[in-house]
């Protein structure tokens, strides 16, 4: 026998309506106004941002499509997802995450690490620790800082990359943590409103990550999905991956 | 606008379809008679077996739910989608696999890597190192010694764990790889026959990665899923973990 996706789901329909992933994608993602970005062949996908992204990658071969080299994190699980699904259409995907990464520190290295590697998808996950090194007296730059650097390096990208697709995800915090209290929520939400409006600007697709992990803690509490705050558990991770899949290529995982 | 799994579904209908995933799960999984198993308030989740497994987790904390305690492998995946879409049950997820073991080396660290840990839910992926090893001359056990020694630990656990699931996994071996020719078939024959007369024995569920992998290899080459033969890919890993879901827990990912 045979069976399609929407049999399967019938079947198991008593498991599925107890999960936590439906609700918290459909109560925190777009209606799906937006269209999914196609795959062709031998497409190529980046993933940028700091330790969220980076998730422990060697850095000496940082080679596409293999698991050393991705870390432990949402990008390694995005990727493995995208490289099984769409495996007809050979995509080449890579990492280059940095932990401790500010927008300007990405700057930095931008024609080596982004540029030079072509990417048809660029996603850009960055902001918190211009906020969190700032707060801890490391660092002097301000939200507007890191708004008009954010808004340099995508003029940059598309200059030289015209036909990009961006994906910007929502820098976010999780109080009630080991690293994150109340104090936070109030200076982040200036973070997250610089990072939506230049993905407005730049025609990117958003990911709410803040608004996700929010709802998601109507299922479990916040050091589930992020331990510190910050760096999100193998849970957490997993809900990003999920939620960069059906909003970027408007898949389930 | 809230949508519903359904609905969503129906909306990326183009996209979907295109997919390696479902087809490749719908022609090689069992038609669903099998109930999947069902997740209650702390489930334990114990995942053995032998490199493939491993993946290079750490071995000095081997912490549940913790990313680098989990390596880059299958059961990260299926563990890290486990802890999210479950997030509610609180789920205890260990991986104790070993790189290089046999089944007779199960059996040697059972008491501390199975037994004490008191799984719910024990999924065991073991054979290829005892075909490999052996055909390498490093080692003079038979298939006869495999099935022996895979029956006896599988006594012990069910004696000591009455109410435990058992997930058996077929060992697999793709050829036109770099370390896998296809002199390898017909021997590796014998060991999944016996992973899967004993799975059934003690009703088990029957994972048929080697029949999952012959239906990926309509999508793209062996080295595509592992390129090795042995070790699987990223995108060889995440086939691997959804099969798991589906089989186990009648989960998509």
């Amino acid at each position: 026998m045979k069976f399609s996706r929407r049999s399967f789901l019938q079947q198991t329909a008593i498991t599925t309506t107890a999960l936590a992933v439906p609700g918290i994608l459909s109560a925190s993602l777009p209606s799906g106004k937006k269209k999914a970005v196609g795959l062709t062949k031998g497409s190529t996908i980046l993933f940028q941002g700091d330790s969220i992204t980076d998730a422990g990658r060697e850095k000496t071969r940082q080679l596409p499509n293999s698991g050393g080299s991705f870390g432990g994190g949402y990008a390694f699980l995005a990727a493995s997802a995208i490289l099984q699904k769409f495996a007809d259409r050979e995509p080449v995907i890579y990492n280059r995450g940095i932990s401790g990464n500010k927008v300007y520190q990405l700057a930095e290295r931008w024609q080596a690490d982004c540029l030079e590697l072509k990417p048809d998808i660029l996603s850009i996950l960055i902001g918190v620790n211009d906020y969190w090194h700032m707060r801890g007296g490391n660092y002097d730059g301000t939200v507007a800082d890191y708004e008009r650097d954010y808004r340099k390096l995508l003029q940059d990208t598309k200059m030289a990359l015209p036909n990009l697709h961006l994906v910007i995800c929502q820098p976010f915090a999780l109080p009630g943590t080991s690293a994150v209290d109340n104090t936070w929520t109030e200076p982040m939400l200036g973070y997250q409103a610089a990072a939506e409006k230049i993905c407005m600007e730049f025609d990117g697709i958003w990911i709410p990550y803040q608004k996700i992990f929010d709802e998601a803690l109507k299922y479990a509490p916040a050091t589930w999905w992020a331990p510190d705050g910050v760096h999100p558990s193998m849970a957490g991770s997993y809900l990003m991956a999920s939620a960069w899949m059906k909003a970027v290529l408007g898949e389930d995982i």
